[in-house]
């Protein structure tokens, strides 16, 4: 079953992660939002799960993407994120497999089968180019390549596995879109992994560690919007 | 730290789990609201996550928990559930460890402590008598004692182990209430578990697969009421 | 860097899990030995960690497989399986990822890697054609397919799932061996596995839950033998 | 149940966790064997899984501990340690929860209940003030007092923890051993250790990461035998 939500390169992945959350999220995603709208560039925000709800009724070009769901149906299951509560909040897609939390195989596999049940998009996060190319086979919208050692640590993965990754996804699957997430601190570097052939760009500390989110944010977008 | 919530026995424990959630369970607790205001009982009511500031937002006398918290500050933690995210959503305390998702024993110590530092209750659930004991010494204000071979079966815990269990958890900390919860499906179990001398019940399946869940919890209210 | 045993179909891969250990285990895998050589055909025995040297220095024919390892190198790891020790205690191979004990996927990719580097092979399980798919992404030696909801129920996979999925694994890496685990519980379900191009069968219950665990592996055997 | 060994303060722990195995620890094991026996201390020694019944059947007086054990008994349960596995190869213990390896605080409860009904010894592992009290509850036969985050750093538990814990531990079961872990690197650090009132102290990375391991031991040993 095919999502109904169009993704359209390059997009920018916003991970708020616990860094920002509730009112002052809140904020940021209005700013966002009107980014989005401004350069006509897809951006995925990632709120806690507690928000969901609010972002997404606050915001309109945003894509509202849930940190992470678990395989589950309506029932039992105390403490697991229900997919169809997620979707009923009002989300686009989820992300799955993050590596600051890595999931069991077979969760991975069944959350996307539920996901697109659901038509919730999803952004499938790898390291090594075996994993990625094993993740491709189960029919992600999105792959979020980054080796798991660069995460918040301002460094970037290197241009030949960049090209490499590119290549070894889309030779499985030409429709999934392959972005690149530790790392990025500046226009330059978004303007680099798009330049590379990828589908877009992510970050997390480089926003919300910095003095000023929204115009870290209005940077990369920019570097972004001029590629297109 | 104190929680800036005062709990009065008997309380009443309503898990939605992953049955009921979004509009279908904003339904079910402003109803749930008015039996609380009515028998002047507490009803805790624990949301799925993405739900927590919905039902909070819509009701005034219903006790919001979390059905889990993370022992995280804000910072990294993709996927994690920040505590901080949680008080502000506007819950006013947490469920820890349930049988349907147990936790490292580390993890519920942490928790229960950033818990009280924002002024969160804590509900922590056990089985055996040991454990009972053990969880007492961590210092949370709720203990929910249900063997787990028992949810959702209809089967309550017997009287000796609900009289065992009081007596051991109170020798150790005399202001901890306990609970139960497995197996309650009628007012007369509800009166029973009160009448042994414990502090409140709970119910999930009972509810949420009967026909008419806010009837159920009525009942289960009304009986608790005539034992004030 | 390749294995230093090669594999030659039909294979079959006796899992003894935590049912029969020690001394016990020994004298079955002393038979089990001997029928290996009989008829000429590669089995697998998986026993505990505990018996993995118990069972290598008294055997010549089975292939030792360990039922996990984890991804690691010498060093930190209290609690964890070191692959090199698994080695030097005399293993061939190693499961991951069986259905009682799913492993995260970056755990699966870097066991696989380092159990390569150490020459051991990597027997690997899955469930969905998606999941076996993206496996064959990671080179593990074998792949046993079972769907987990069988595992224990005396209920094969049908033709259809085999079928399939030989298929699919082969048009992907056509040296990958192909076994399937569930429900085998008499010579006519080995024969029948093994006809429909598979590289191999396996048991576990089928085996050490009935009155003589020789007479069936050798009922197994038999039956594979002739088909040679 | 009780345990057929009989535990004689000081102890002294040693946890080779994952940097040696296989026949260098046999070498190390023989050589701590003998140490053990001439200054008359208790020295429990926990190798890899799979070297339990190699360094059991080839010392006298060491206590082997395994890293872990899994609450299980005979039957399904691929991948996870066997209780009964592990007492056949020749344990006289278990750890359990140990920083690098934690575990669900239901899985430790049942694990002691297991291992009791064996007569194999515990060891249970903690941090904060709170968890000890509540591991004291379980029942255990040592309790290792150790901030996780101190584990490898060559820094030590101060003194008012190390005094603190004691007393809490003491005050709960009289009869429960405790231990303390992170940071000993010298003889004068398990002196301090002992001078407190401990019953034992333990090293890892202190006698392994070391040129010259056995005479590290020994140099412990040696420190404790003085105060006997």
């Amino acid at each position: 079953m095919e999502s109904e939500y169009k993704l359209n390169s390059p997009i920018f992945y916003v991970n708020p992660k616990a860094y920002v959350f509730g009112k002052e999220l809140l904020k940021f995603a209005k700013e966002a939002d009107k980014i989005s709208a401004r350069y006509d560039i897809q951006i995925i925000l990632s709120p806690q799960t507690t928000d969901i709800r609010l972002i997404s009724n606050n915001t309109n070009h945003l894509l509202i993407f849930a940190q992470h769901i678990d395989p589950l149906n309506k029932g039992r299951g105390h403490g697991l994120i229900l997919p169809e509560a997620v979707k009923e909040a009002g989300a686009q897609g989820v992300v799955l497999n993050h590596g600051e939390y890595q999931l069991k195989f077979s969760q991975i596999s069944k959350a996307i089968n539920i996901a697109k049940n659901l038509k919730l998009l999803t952004l499938v996060a790898g390291e090594s180019l075996s994993e990625l190319a094993a993740l491709s086979r189960l029919d992600p919208d999105i792959i979020l390549a980054e080796p798991s050692e660069l995460i918040g640590t301002g460094k970037r993965s290197d241009e030949n596995y960049i090209k490499k990754s590119i290549k070894i996804i889309k030779d499985i699957d030409l429709e999934v879109k392959v972005m690149y997430g530790a790392g990025i601190s500046s226009g330059e570097d978004v303007k680099d992994i798009i330049s590379l052939g990828s589908d877009g760009a992510g970050a997390a500390s480089g926003i919300f560690e910095s003095d000023n989110p929204i115009r870290v944010l209005e940077e990369f977008i920019y570097a972004m919007n001029k590629l297109v």
